[in-house]
């Protein structure tokens, strides 16, 4: 079968196409014929060989993708032939919280990812898709999608009528203010431009401001929330807005951090005291992302999917997707 | 003033309409002037001296109202004069977990209640309601919406795509479908004729159940929920329903226990070890009261008022209420 | 090897000892040298049909036990030969909530148990015991001590100052009153006699109340409390007790129903709403068993043996668990 | 009566001892005469105009003191004179979640405190102190006691064999290490000097690091837990510790952030997301104190008092306070 498989973890053309055995069924393992992938940040940090947890060398990259279920091994249950999944990205992380053991599992990173023609699973570890997803759609939500949902699911979960920040175009926050519509929350969206803004109203963002406009943008949040400051923010900016996002929380906020923050920067430990709560998300468990197939179903959601490219331009969708000119998801089809 | 006070328990006959002082402010005290008032069981069975709580005899009537801010006491910060309020059922709970003292003081029971044209109140006890409702919607909101706000978010809160059940057309259950709706929460509900399973579908139910034409319907429920059974009941059937209810549950499910139950009825103790969790919602707090406030308000939610009968025809609202033929809340306008 | 099977399930004689073949670990799994086992209610509740989940016929007896891994399979890591482990009784829940998936798979049950000579596991189902227990006192543990953690630790988690309630001094109340010590939780212990209650002073408790001397025994718990109620129940006493023990809860009591109540009883529904919460507990996932072994090793906790029978007199031990005149764990020493 | 107010806010002898008028009881008030006052480090940044909630000029000192009930107002029903009381440090803030508007009103800030002969609170900002506590020993706990609770039970409580690591020999250093006993929790205690170290294991710390000795203390800390770092933290060093305790924390960890904390020194963002959550700690409710207060009286804990200086020494208590060279509460008796 044909595989991009990472030799290299120094930049980003550390991938290359090879081909290689199509893997086999073991007992309670199913194999999917890949229909797509989606790209992550983590893959380029995993690229660049400057993610958390070590790759491994000759790794099919991806940790994004869904497709059939192609062949089962003895025992499967959960899953038959033909069923249209996804993986989870933590194949091992069922429920509860997530361990150090659990996280270093992980496709595309410690185990053969999704950017090839086949990938081998453990039925534990997939999930159906909801029904009304193309491959495409559904190959978007392992690792975005999850991380929006935990980030309002808990430990402080969201209510309807409370405000949530959210910050860019990119996976996270696209799902994240989707996701707030189910639960009756209220957007305020940061972006950098106009034909963004308009996006992501849109997409359903009761306010947007513009931080290339608005430099200091935190005043004009806390103004949107007459003074009181956001509930919520589902931070995907990392050290370049946390201390502005910090700035405009509520005293008694919420602070999702998404995990992978990229280098530099800084924050003064008083800010920290200044709001209630920051929580680290990493992704979530499987059954967060069933529960969140639930809702996207019962809503007929579907995810923003910025551009399709062929399998064989996996570096396009690369390049493309490093120079951050996306908005919502890049897919890449499968072979 | 005029006032209608409860000078005996032993039936819906045991208030008159009466001439009395009006009331004035003391310190970090307001008056309202009473512009609605709204009816819930617990008055019926204040009346029928059936109330857990015993009431003070001469007490003026009814929990739930909704005014202007007439004149305010000395200390007064919250409120100004001209302020359209309502007030909490438990006018001391104001945040966190109702305690029995706190339960002891309530309006319509041991403290004179807003079926007059002033009621007193202690600032801390009134919240603003939101500008787009009239005072009759504003006065259906202390008990039954709060109770219903209550039931979705704590102990265990719903989630976008999970599955509730609401039993019937008063006012709690009508408040659950409208706020299940803003949390992306699927509902089924339980009626007892086509013309209201209609307006129950008009509202955004997802599935109606007529119980007279299914008196098996616990099965009819989890029919519609592939035989997993619902995640969220909120029980306002008491002992003519909960057996069912607890059958139709998820083994995972969630029971909202109403806390107002009537007489008599008994369930198999191994019921409850079929599903998950029962928990008693007595109202809510003050906060909760604002919270839901806030949803209202960004949502725009309009509560489902029956009819609104004058003030000098109170007796004719209570007996509309009585015989069970609304549908939503009956509410009796300021004097 | 030797192994008790169970070929009819109609009475507590419907086991036999057979000779039968030692298991293989396949990938992912372990052998373990079984080296004791313990009884519980549900080994009864299978041998008479009784228990929910359907057992499979010739299926090797019991839920508990603990040895040494005495063979591992391929890609095993958590766990080497040598190894002192028991299993988890839901082998397949991990973390999080309970699923009828999950709960499908037991040992002595769905799938060979305990009472043989070896036993096969997943890895992910074993779980180390604490250094300073022996076997017997290990083998003690997944059902009956896991239960006991649970009912303490959610949905309410007690607090040091709350007074718990524990009803008898079978297994799981003894690991209740055991446990409640660590969380700092005043003990109120429910018993039938006065040597019962001596020991179960000894072991911490800091009341006891006889209920054969005081049939109202709910009036004197609630004394006990000042009237106030007790904050939690640890109710094994299934359809014989629970409605004293919603009786004497506080208005805001949480009851731990342990999930395997016996058969006939009834509870008038509006005694549900006389407390706060009711929550089902159906034992616990492996997280929580490390977790409390945690506790166990670090407070150097040791578990209430009541007797030891040796491996060719289960049939005694069962009898004698039977007559129900144990106080604590009875086990079954390793072929 | 003798009171010190505050009148100039640039240094710690910007208060003097005055004759003031005692205060009377008003509606829903008691008079306390105070018999013992305690220090806080808010206190200081009160004094120097450091204090995030602007102080009053004029008003009476201190946030913490106890003492008998000497007059009760109209109205006041949950307590009498003569009942042995202390104050809630935020004294509306009855239970639930702190609002920027209950934070404004503090004793020794914005209201009159308790260095003086008599102090005047609302009855519902006081709280019984447990019985076997002296006053001076009862004046220790509104702050520091309150924030080492609130530290432990929320939103991620602790359990038995988890470990907590403490910082220094302060108040809420101290009562941390006290409670942690209670809840079962296993204790690094980090300090400077080997005398203090002693009475931190003699207190109960499981372990202590000394912190000059070993200037990377993170490191000794994370392997006192065998590498997989520490689950709680009361972060009551501030900007001096806290990258090192984000450093030290499990991968899950729990940081509970005391808020005031001093001037200067940042973190790396990315330290955030190598832990699981930090939440800021206010103090806490009433209904915090009182479950505080049940767990200290069933236990009958003893506060760790450093010194009790006479009433009309209180400057010197101050300087002592200052210089940094106590070791638990510092204490002033009553005029």
């Amino acid at each position: 079968m044909k595989a991009y498989q990472i030799d290299r973890f120094d930049g980003i053309d550390g991938w290359s196409l090879r081909e290689r055995e199509a893997p086999q069924p073991g007992p309670n393992e199913v194999v999917l014929r890949v229909r797509a992938c989606a790209l992550n940040y983590r893959d380029l940090l995993i690229l660049r060989g400057r993610y958390p947890v070590p790759a491994t060398p000759g790794v099919v990259a991806l940790s994004d993708g869904a497709g059939e279920v192609a062949a089962v091994g003895a025992g499967v249950t959960r899953l038959a032939v033909g069923d249209r999944v996804a993986c989870s990205y933590f194949p091992r992380w069922l429920d509860g919280r997530l361990t150090p053991e659990l996280a270093m599992e992980q496709f595309g990173c410690t185990r053969d990812g999704m950017l090839a023609e086949y990938v081998l699973a453990d039925e534990q570890a997939a999930v159906k898709i909801p029904p009304h997803l193309s491959y495409e759609e559904g190959a978007t939500l392992p690792c975005a999608a999850v991380t929006a949902w935990s980030s309002l699911t808990g430990p402080r979960p969201v209510l309807p009528g409370e405000t949530l920040l959210t910050i860019g175009t990119g996976g996270v926050a696209l799902f994240a203010l989707q996701f707030a519509q189910l639960f009756g929350v209220r957007v305020i969206a940061l972006t950098s431009s106009e034909p963004k803004a308009d996006l992501l109203r849109s997409l359903g963002a009761d306010e947007v401001v513009n931080y290339q406009a608005q430099p200091d943008w935190e005043g004009a949040v806390r103004q949107l929330t007459r003074g009181r400051g956001v509930d919520h923010v589902v931070e995907t900016g990392g050290v370049r807005t946390l201390a502005k996002s910090l700035a405009c929380s509520a005293a008694d906020g919420h602070v999702a951090l998404v995990a992978t923050l990229g280098a530099g920067g800084s924050i003064d430990a008083r800010q920290l005291a200044s709001m209630g709560m920051v929580h680290r998300v990493f992704v979530g468990s499987r059954t967060s992302f069933e529960a969140m197939n639930r809702a996207i179903q019962v809503h007929a959601l579907r995810p923003v999917v910025d551009r399709v490219f062929p399998f064989m331009k996996a570096m396009e969708a690369l390049l493309h997707f490093e120079a951050r000119h996306h908005v919502g998801k890049v897919v890449i089809a499968g072979a």
